[in-house]
């Protein structure tokens, strides 16, 4: 059923700077995607079904553009080192776990309900470099009915022997099976992954380079998040000015198609510039940054340069699956970094927050992220009656305050291009 | 029925160092003290009743050193100034209505009901000008159960006018009036609160000061949280070196009784000496600080110093009631405070914030917040059955999980001062 109307209080962002708001309204769904919000609702739509949601908040989807899925067993711990010391004691040693199928069952289904319950709608997930374990999460979040780009990681180099792959042709070659073996779902899609620079040999970059191409894909990967990564990546790739050059040079930098690059903490001005131009999307992970002590990332400057920017909850870096809480963070980390380091670039605003977490991150899944007419039908309603006030808030309050303190049991329903993932739970 | 035992892993803190774990261990309740943690119980308290709550996870109940109850119905909203016109524009205009009792009445209710429902055993609770309507407050935290210093606030100059008490003598005679009225409860005591500098006068405080004298009673305000106030506040008393000073040369900052102040996020070394030498508490409150862009307190070096401190939730400058999430926001502005701006002081480590969140904050109360025999016997039973992973998790990887997604809902018991308050909901 893709036809039908939701009446409640709609809210959605057009620009970073407008957030629509229609108290008592109606948004349309037909055919899985936005036909509109309106005041009355039109003659044309009044055959289809109204789920009437009177008094709630319909907002999009949120969209979570880094997520390790992986990573999620240990969420909430070891947030004791910062990045590269993090990944040796802590990641490495759980996503070695994943050559175990059964083991990455239990964990998949773990991740995929719970991902299912929140109210993300759109998720860019890392996997591990296990093509079987990777298919096997990307059929989980089919079921979970989630759409998302799902995948397999490739590491080749200055990974533990257990998480390392044998050579960069064995890395290609698994990566070119799984994208044979990942055509048949409907709405997780495959996503080109290479860990990150210190952790992919030229002659692999080169060979993922070739699959892009070949078969048009996009590309997630981290980039600039730590001091010491970045003086790391320098020493492994002379000849280059600046960390995104060591995709660039090889095309993975959304050259041809997408690229989401993870955290962005410290980038300069050659990276934001080339950032700029070719089209990529930053994945903001506040609470990542703050848990490994990587820094706050200038995320407003972003915007305000017209670069494509989003968030992310980057589990197991980040505690919580929770799009809310990383709104929240965001917001936070923007004005610690505003009072402690650098008063040039401001705080972010609510509206602004908002944007990221709806179409600033959904517009790498194409027109997602927000009701404007032609947009991915992805909504999520949320009751907020159990946080009581003895005020009457306006509905404008009432999405403030969910930024900061909604929990999943307050939504209500869910549908994601169209689809009713749940409903009245 | 003051004497039981609780069976449990149960968890405390020594020092702020040392963290004490015992599972599958008992925790004896008797009188409504703790009479010890063991790993095998003691013939001598084979005979009391035995709550069993293997698995689960027994903490002493966690202490908000800061908490402004009439600000509660606009948590999470307005967090778009710094203190001053944060107070003039939000605050104040909420505290106003509770010279309406009604609307005090259904306000406290909501705010007993969730502090209830939450982890925190303790609290020091700001009212508002109104005697009766902070009566009404201790009324409803009393039958809550809770054991709280609740404070009517005293303010007469600098405010609306519809919050400013007319002269300093009828703000004294008001409290005094207040305090031999709220004589009669059993768990909520009365503390004296000079808002802060900025809106009491040089005569309010004198008064206040005797008062202080004659009932012997503690003190709650505000200290060094904003730069701009500061430098308010230096312009408002000359002759004054620093903040602190302000209260102290009116015997309010822990000359004969305790203190608790706070923020005291820019406090320098002479007022940390004077904090140190008075026994001042420091009630830090990580997310106020980031909310309204005061900064980030050095509370890693107060407790190198030997300065007394707890954590404030700073509702509504806050917007959750959870000290489970304070604690997370310690960590995480410690370290951003690390990475951006001053490196002579360390991030807080899980075992610091525990402490805080339960000792550190309990000794405001006496002894209170640990389970080292002859403690106030407050226990909060946490079951994190619900937070799933594939992996087996030890106890103490299980409580630093909780410090970053505990949930009210994970509360599966909770007592204070040996009282039930809930138990298997």
């Amino acid at each position: 059923m893709r036809n039908y109307v939701i009446k409640g209080n709609i809210c959605y962002s057009r620009t970073r700077k407008e957030l629509c708001i229609v108290e008592n309204g109606y948004v349309v769904c037909r055919d899985g995607k936005s036909a509109g919000v309106y005041e009355l609702l039109p003659e044309s739509y009044e055959a289809f079904p109204c789920y009437n949601y009177e008094n709630k908040i319909v907002i999009p989807g949120l969209v979570d553009l880094h997520v390790h899925a992986p990573q999620y067993p240990f969420r909430g711990l070891g947030m004791d080192q910062e990045l590269i010391d993090w990944l040796n004691t802590h990641t490495f040693v759980e996503e070695a776990k994943y050559a175990d199928l059964d083991y990455a069952g239990r964990a998949y289904d773990i991740f995929a309900e719970d991902l299912r319950n929140s109210a993300t709608t759109r998720a860019c997930v890392f996997g591990t470099i296990h093509a079987d374990a990777t298919l096997l999460l990307m059929e989980k979040l089919e079921n979970a009915g989630i759409t998302a780009y799902v995948g397999k990681v490739n590491m080749d180099r200055n990974s533990p022997k257990c998480l390392c792959e044998e050579s960069a042709e064995r890395s290609a070659g698994d990566t070119q099976r799984w994208l044979h073996d990942s055509r048949n779902f409907k709405h997780v899609m495959p996503i080109l992954t290479p860990r990150f620079t210190p952790s992919c040999t030229d002659e692999l970059l080169e060979k993922l380079s070739e699959l892009q191409k070949r078969y048009h894909l996009p590309v997630q990967s981290h980039l600039s998040e730590n001091l010491g990564e970045i003086a790391w990546v320098k020493e492994l790739c002379p000849g280059t000015e600046f960390y995104g050059e060591s995709y660039d040079r090889y095309g993975l930098f959304g050259n041809s198609c997408p690229a989401v690059m993870a955290h962005c903490v410290h980038s300069g001005e050659a990276e934001m510039d080339l950032m700029k131009r070719r089209g990529v999307f930053v994945a903001h992970c506040p609470e990542s940054n703050a848990n490994l002590v990587s820094g706050a990332a200038p995320v407003k400057l972003y915007l305000e340069r017209g670069i494509r920017a989003g968030l992310g909850t980057d589990i197991a870096a980040g505690s919580s699956l929770s799009i809310f809480k990383a709104m929240a963070a965001a917001v936070q980390c923007s004005k610690l970094r505003w009072r402690l380091y650098d008063q040039s670039v401001a705080p972010l605003t609510v509206e602004e927050v908002f944007y990221l977490a709806t179409k600033g991150g959904g517009e790498f899944f194409g027109k997602a992220g927000s009701f404007e007419e032609g947009y991915e039908f992805d909504a999520v309603v949320m009751d907020d009656s159990s946080i009581r006030s003895p005020r009457e808030l306006r509905v404008r309050e009432r999405l403030e305050r969910l930024i900061y303190l909604a929990e999943d049991r307050h939504i209500a329903a869910k549908f994601i291009g169209g689809r009713e993932i749940f409903r009245e739970r």
